[in-house]
């Protein structure tokens, strides 16, 4: 159960990283989300203490969003494509259901802060590292269980269908334009069936 | 032939779409820019009259130089698949040659203003398009050509392989890791191999 002080914090994050997906961490600041969420800057300072330390708990508290609407519902799948599917299909879902008011949080932020180094660049970089490893994880299950070819690697295969669905997260975001989740989809379906390992594929033919 | 008036106002956009493809566009300032381009403030501000103006002329400037860089040399390849590979291995290339300080400017500038409605916004929209139009065009003719099979649309084709060439740039410019780059020309490839109508896959092997 969650004390009074750390649901004020909650909330003032869940605003903050809806914010910063729109216009990027830079532009937060104490005294603007102080307005924003109708509080005194001195009560907003206590959570938070400096702009870093609010950038840093804003991320954190990103991922923690991410990890439940997109990482968590697909761990319920199987093991394998199934859950390779749910990763990718997840992630679709979470940007047409507008989970963060500018899209994807990270595709935000990291595009923000390349070129920034510090701790905050550092912490955005981990999170995007760890969907990568979960995605290849995923990958490399199927492969184990035989319903993904091993000619190419694990890695690489996470890497195109990454691509996939972050394109159609940033074309959506610019255009307005639903139709590339369509295509988001068809890309993924179309390349997992295409790394169907020949036996399996003859199984399913016969 | 440029008069000194225009040398210096291509110097000075050079310097700022450099800048603010690391940055930005909106850190973007008249003043900044004349401390770090050693001129007075007054002296660029006859250039640009304001803000919005220079954001905008650094916007067109940086397409003149994506033109220059990633579309004329592929014009110069011979229409259908030829082309469409020299514009991504070519986008690859001017990723990894450092055109641009920050990596594929419209990368950063997009992100950062895809929720800030205005004429930048759409000015930057406008040059992805034209992008996207002539990418698809490429695909288009390779399929005329019986080059590329004619079951997937062009549109979708030119989405996959953009995607992988986008998806390498950021994961580099974050991550700084070039084996990505191996990873997207060979995503591309691959790509463009199974798309080989059967036709001509049966002459090539004969």
């Amino acid at each position: 159960m969650l004390t009074k002080r750390e649901r004020t914090r909650q909330s003032i994050l869940d605003l903050a990283a809806a914010l910063a997906s729109e216009h990027g961490l830079a532009s937060l600041s104490i005294g603007g989300l102080a307005s924003t969420a109708e509080m005194s800057k001195s009560g907003l300072f206590a959570h938070f203490g400096s702009k870093e330390e609010l950038q840093l708990a804003t991320v954190d508290h990103a991922a923690l969003i991410f990890r439940r609407e997109v990482i968590e519902p697909a761990q319920s799948a199987p093991r394998g494509v199934a859950r390779v599917w749910a990763l990718l299909d997840g992630f679709l879902d979470y940007i047409e259901r507008g989970v963060f008011a500018g899209g994807c949080f990270f595709a935000t932020t990291s595009a923000e802060f390349k070129h920034r180094p510090g701790t905050v660049r550092d912490r955005i970089a981990e999170h995007l590292a760890s969907w990568d490893a979960y995605l290849t994880r995923a990958v490399a299950q199927g492969q184990e269980l035989g319903q993904i070819d091993t000619g190419t690697e694990a890695r690489r295969i996470a890497f195109e269908l990454k691509a996939f669905v972050h394109t159609a997260e940033s074309h959506h975001e610019l255009f307005g334009d639903a139709r590339v989740f369509v295509d988001a989809r068809d890309a993924v379906r179309d390349r997992i069936e295409s790394l169907r390992p020949a036996r399996e594929a003859s199984n399913a033919a016969g």
